[in-house]
Protein backbone atom coordinates (compact mmCIF):
# COMPACT_ATOMS: atom_id res chain seq x y z
CA UNK A 1 0.00 0.00 0.00
CA UNK A 2 1.27 3.31 -0.92
CA UNK A 3 1.78 5.57 1.97
CA UNK A 4 3.48 9.03 1.40
CA UNK A 5 5.87 10.39 -0.97
CA UNK A 6 9.56 10.22 -0.18
CA UNK A 7 11.55 11.85 -3.18
CA UNK A 8 12.14 12.83 -6.27
CA UNK A 9 15.32 12.18 -8.01
CA UNK A 10 17.49 13.82 -10.48
CA UNK A 11 20.36 12.82 -12.94
CA UNK A 12 23.30 15.65 -12.96
CA UNK A 13 26.32 15.91 -15.22
CA UNK A 14 28.77 16.59 -11.94
CA UNK A 15 27.57 15.69 -8.48
CA UNK A 16 30.02 18.24 -6.75
CA UNK A 17 29.00 20.88 -9.11
CA UNK A 18 25.52 20.56 -8.61
CA UNK A 19 25.98 20.54 -5.02
CA UNK A 20 27.99 23.80 -4.60
CA UNK A 21 25.29 25.53 -6.86
CA UNK A 22 22.58 24.18 -4.95
CA UNK A 23 23.79 25.07 -1.72
CA UNK A 24 24.90 28.33 -3.19
CA UNK A 25 22.08 30.15 -5.23
CA UNK A 26 19.27 27.75 -3.48
CA UNK A 27 20.12 27.50 -0.15
CA UNK A 28 19.30 23.27 0.08
CA UNK A 29 22.26 21.66 1.60
CA UNK A 30 23.23 17.98 0.53
CA UNK A 31 24.19 15.26 2.51
CA UNK A 32 27.06 13.48 2.65
CA UNK A 33 27.44 11.71 -1.06
CA UNK A 34 26.80 7.89 -0.93
CA UNK A 35 27.67 5.25 -3.85
CA UNK A 36 25.28 2.29 -5.23
CA UNK A 37 27.69 -0.09 -7.09
CA UNK A 38 24.67 -2.01 -8.47
CA UNK A 39 22.92 1.31 -10.00
CA UNK A 40 26.38 2.46 -11.16
CA UNK A 41 25.39 6.00 -9.32
CA UNK A 42 27.18 7.97 -6.83
CA UNK A 43 23.96 9.85 -5.18
CA UNK A 44 23.20 12.80 -2.45
CA UNK A 45 19.93 13.72 -0.34
CA UNK A 46 18.56 16.75 0.11
CA UNK A 47 16.25 16.88 3.25
CA UNK A 48 13.16 19.54 2.15
CA UNK A 49 11.23 18.64 5.69
CA UNK A 50 8.48 16.96 4.18
CA UNK A 51 10.23 14.77 1.36
CA UNK A 52 13.76 14.74 -0.53
CA UNK A 53 15.78 16.14 -3.23
CA UNK A 54 17.90 13.21 -4.85
CA UNK A 55 20.38 13.89 -7.17
CA UNK A 56 22.69 11.51 -8.92
CA UNK A 57 25.27 10.95 -11.18
CA UNK A 58 27.01 8.19 -12.86
CA UNK A 59 29.73 6.37 -11.70
CA UNK A 60 30.55 4.24 -14.74
CA UNK A 61 29.74 4.25 -18.52
CA UNK A 62 27.31 1.55 -18.93
CA UNK A 63 25.24 2.69 -16.00
CA UNK A 64 21.44 3.34 -16.41
CA UNK A 65 22.15 7.06 -15.45
CA UNK A 66 24.79 7.12 -17.77
CA UNK A 67 22.39 6.59 -20.88
CA UNK A 68 19.72 9.03 -19.12
CA UNK A 69 22.90 11.66 -19.51
CA UNK A 70 23.47 10.85 -23.05
CA UNK A 71 19.82 11.54 -23.86
CA UNK A 72 19.60 14.94 -21.41
CA UNK A 73 23.04 16.11 -21.13
CA UNK A 74 22.29 18.86 -18.77
CA UNK A 75 20.39 16.36 -16.69
CA UNK A 76 16.57 16.19 -15.65
CA UNK A 77 14.32 14.62 -13.87
CA UNK A 78 14.69 10.68 -13.49
CA UNK A 79 12.01 9.16 -11.55
CA UNK A 80 10.44 9.25 -8.28
CA UNK A 81 9.74 7.64 -4.82
CA UNK A 82 6.92 6.66 -2.99
CA UNK A 83 6.60 4.58 0.40
CA UNK A 84 5.08 1.79 0.62
CA UNK A 85 4.38 0.01 4.11
CA UNK A 86 5.74 -3.43 2.32
CA UNK A 87 7.41 -4.08 -0.83
CA UNK A 88 6.49 -7.79 -1.30
CA UNK A 89 3.15 -7.25 -0.60
CA UNK A 90 2.62 -4.13 -2.63
CA UNK A 91 4.73 -5.61 -5.40
CA UNK A 92 2.21 -8.99 -5.50
CA UNK A 93 -0.77 -7.03 -5.50
CA UNK A 94 0.31 -4.79 -8.12
CA UNK A 95 1.65 -7.80 -10.01
CA UNK A 96 -2.13 -9.12 -9.89
CA UNK A 97 -3.24 -5.99 -11.82
CA UNK A 98 -0.63 -6.18 -14.87
CA UNK A 99 1.91 -3.92 -13.63
CA UNK A 100 5.19 -4.98 -13.77
CA UNK A 101 8.37 -4.45 -11.62
CA UNK A 102 12.03 -3.77 -13.42
CA UNK A 103 14.91 -6.49 -12.82
CA UNK A 104 12.53 -9.36 -12.64
CA UNK A 105 10.36 -7.96 -10.05
CA UNK A 106 12.32 -8.67 -6.72
CA UNK A 107 13.03 -6.11 -4.61
CA UNK A 108 16.75 -4.65 -3.64
CA UNK A 109 18.34 -2.42 -1.47
CA UNK A 110 19.21 1.30 -1.50
CA UNK A 111 22.58 2.34 -0.19
CA UNK A 112 20.77 3.37 3.30
CA UNK A 113 19.70 -0.51 3.44
CA UNK A 114 15.97 0.19 3.06
CA UNK A 115 14.14 -2.15 0.46
CA UNK A 116 13.33 -0.90 -2.88
CA UNK A 117 11.64 -2.19 -6.22
CA UNK A 118 11.29 0.23 -9.47
CA UNK A 119 8.24 -0.01 -11.81
CA UNK A 120 8.01 -0.56 -15.20
CA UNK A 121 7.19 3.24 -16.40
CA UNK A 122 3.95 2.29 -19.16
CA UNK A 123 2.33 0.93 -16.39
CA UNK A 124 2.43 3.87 -14.17
CA UNK A 125 1.73 6.92 -17.17
CA UNK A 126 5.11 6.84 -18.43
CA UNK A 127 6.85 7.82 -15.19
CA UNK A 128 9.54 5.44 -13.40
CA UNK A 129 8.81 5.41 -9.96
CA UNK A 130 10.45 4.01 -7.00
CA UNK A 131 8.63 2.12 -4.24
CA UNK A 132 10.26 2.30 -0.65
CA UNK A 133 9.71 0.55 2.13
CA UNK A 134 9.03 2.11 5.70
CA UNK A 135 6.83 0.74 8.43
CA UNK A 136 5.19 4.16 8.65
CA UNK A 137 4.14 7.08 6.52
CA UNK A 138 7.68 8.90 7.62
CA UNK A 139 10.52 9.16 5.15
CA UNK B 1 13.12 30.48 0.23
CA UNK B 2 12.34 27.47 -0.47
CA UNK B 3 10.43 25.46 2.59
CA UNK B 4 9.42 22.45 1.09
CA UNK B 5 7.99 19.97 -1.49
CA UNK B 6 4.19 20.11 -2.85
CA UNK B 7 4.15 17.58 -6.05
CA UNK B 8 5.28 16.08 -8.68
CA UNK B 9 3.52 16.58 -12.06
CA UNK B 10 2.91 13.85 -14.51
CA UNK B 11 1.33 14.30 -17.76
CA UNK B 12 -1.34 11.59 -19.60
CA UNK B 13 -2.56 10.86 -22.70
CA UNK B 14 -6.09 10.76 -21.01
CA UNK B 15 -7.01 11.77 -17.84
CA UNK B 16 -10.17 9.99 -16.90
CA UNK B 17 -8.79 6.71 -18.14
CA UNK B 18 -5.88 7.68 -15.60
CA UNK B 19 -7.99 8.74 -12.60
CA UNK B 20 -9.85 5.34 -12.89
CA UNK B 21 -6.05 3.40 -13.25
CA UNK B 22 -4.82 5.49 -10.20
CA UNK B 23 -7.94 4.56 -8.00
CA UNK B 24 -8.25 0.39 -9.32
CA UNK B 25 -4.71 -0.59 -9.27
CA UNK B 26 -2.82 2.15 -6.99
CA UNK B 27 -5.65 2.90 -4.57
CA UNK B 28 -5.03 6.46 -5.42
CA UNK B 29 -7.78 8.92 -5.30
CA UNK B 30 -7.71 12.14 -7.15
CA UNK B 31 -9.93 14.78 -6.86
CA UNK B 32 -12.12 17.12 -8.40
CA UNK B 33 -10.40 17.90 -12.15
CA UNK B 34 -9.62 21.44 -12.45
CA UNK B 35 -9.14 23.75 -16.01
CA UNK B 36 -5.93 25.74 -16.14
CA UNK B 37 -7.15 28.31 -18.92
CA UNK B 38 -4.02 29.57 -19.84
CA UNK B 39 -1.68 27.02 -19.83
CA UNK B 40 -4.41 24.81 -21.70
CA UNK B 41 -4.62 21.36 -19.14
CA UNK B 42 -6.64 20.14 -17.08
CA UNK B 43 -5.51 18.14 -13.98
CA UNK B 44 -6.09 16.52 -10.94
CA UNK B 45 -4.17 16.45 -7.34
CA UNK B 46 -3.64 12.92 -5.45
CA UNK B 47 -2.89 13.60 -1.83
CA UNK B 48 -0.45 11.52 -0.14
CA UNK B 49 -0.04 12.96 3.28
CA UNK B 50 2.95 14.45 3.03
CA UNK B 51 3.51 16.04 -0.83
CA UNK B 52 0.97 15.17 -3.69
CA UNK B 53 0.93 13.78 -7.19
CA UNK B 54 -0.60 15.95 -9.79
CA UNK B 55 -1.71 14.57 -13.22
CA UNK B 56 -2.45 16.38 -16.19
CA UNK B 57 -3.94 16.47 -19.73
CA UNK B 58 -3.71 19.11 -22.45
CA UNK B 59 -7.13 21.35 -23.11
CA UNK B 60 -6.22 22.23 -26.24
CA UNK B 61 -3.30 20.98 -29.89
CA UNK B 62 -1.48 24.16 -28.55
CA UNK B 63 -0.96 23.47 -24.79
CA UNK B 64 2.78 23.33 -23.66
CA UNK B 65 1.47 19.91 -22.35
CA UNK B 66 0.34 18.47 -25.94
CA UNK B 67 3.96 19.03 -26.98
CA UNK B 68 4.97 17.42 -24.47
CA UNK B 69 2.78 14.44 -25.53
CA UNK B 70 3.82 13.84 -28.84
CA UNK B 71 7.71 13.65 -27.53
CA UNK B 72 6.19 10.90 -24.64
CA UNK B 73 2.82 9.06 -26.31
CA UNK B 74 2.25 7.23 -23.36
CA UNK B 75 3.06 10.46 -20.39
CA UNK B 76 5.43 10.94 -18.28
CA UNK B 77 7.02 13.20 -15.07
CA UNK B 78 6.79 17.19 -16.59
CA UNK B 79 8.07 18.75 -13.82
CA UNK B 80 7.48 19.06 -9.66
CA UNK B 81 7.42 21.70 -7.49
CA UNK B 82 9.15 23.54 -4.33
CA UNK B 83 7.06 25.51 -1.90
CA UNK B 84 8.22 28.78 -1.10
CA UNK B 85 7.56 31.70 1.57
CA UNK B 86 7.16 34.22 -1.08
CA UNK B 87 7.17 33.73 -5.19
CA UNK B 88 8.53 37.40 -5.62
CA UNK B 89 11.39 37.62 -3.02
CA UNK B 90 12.42 34.39 -4.34
CA UNK B 91 12.49 35.01 -7.94
CA UNK B 92 14.40 38.18 -6.78
CA UNK B 93 16.94 36.52 -5.16
CA UNK B 94 17.40 34.04 -8.11
CA UNK B 95 17.51 36.51 -10.28
CA UNK B 96 20.73 37.80 -8.56
CA UNK B 97 21.97 34.56 -9.35
CA UNK B 98 21.51 34.63 -12.56
CA UNK B 99 18.45 31.45 -12.12
CA UNK B 100 15.94 33.34 -15.22
CA UNK B 101 11.98 32.36 -14.47
CA UNK B 102 9.22 31.05 -17.60
CA UNK B 103 7.56 33.57 -19.12
CA UNK B 104 9.23 36.86 -18.37
CA UNK B 105 9.82 36.04 -14.74
CA UNK B 106 6.63 37.36 -13.22
CA UNK B 107 3.83 35.44 -10.72
CA UNK B 108 0.99 33.48 -12.05
CA UNK B 109 -1.90 32.16 -10.40
CA UNK B 110 -2.26 28.20 -10.54
CA UNK B 111 -6.29 26.91 -10.70
CA UNK B 112 -6.40 27.51 -6.65
CA UNK B 113 -5.24 30.73 -6.97
CA UNK B 114 -1.90 30.62 -5.34
CA UNK B 115 0.61 32.24 -6.83
CA UNK B 116 3.34 29.99 -8.13
CA UNK B 117 6.08 30.54 -11.03
CA UNK B 118 8.39 28.30 -13.40
CA UNK B 119 12.06 28.30 -13.17
CA UNK B 120 13.88 27.96 -16.62
CA UNK B 121 15.17 24.01 -16.67
CA UNK B 122 19.05 24.56 -17.57
CA UNK B 123 19.29 26.81 -14.09
CA UNK B 124 17.80 23.36 -12.18
CA UNK B 125 19.80 20.83 -13.65
CA UNK B 126 17.24 20.37 -16.61
CA UNK B 127 14.49 20.12 -14.25
CA UNK B 128 11.39 22.18 -14.88
CA UNK B 129 10.58 23.44 -11.11
CA UNK B 130 6.81 25.15 -9.84
CA UNK B 131 7.40 27.38 -6.95
CA UNK B 132 4.18 27.77 -5.47
CA UNK B 133 3.95 30.17 -2.47
CA UNK B 134 3.13 29.42 0.98
CA UNK B 135 2.90 31.50 4.29
CA UNK B 136 4.17 28.08 6.02
CA UNK B 137 6.18 25.09 5.39
CA UNK B 138 3.05 22.99 5.13
CA UNK B 139 1.15 22.56 1.37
Amino acid sequence: MITGFNHVSIVVPDLAAAMARLEQVYHLKAGEPRINAEQGVRLVWIDLGNARLELMEPTRPDSPVAKFLERNPHGGIHHFCLNVDGVDATLGALAQCGVRALGGGSAQRNVHGERIAFLQPKDFFGALVELEEHGDAAH
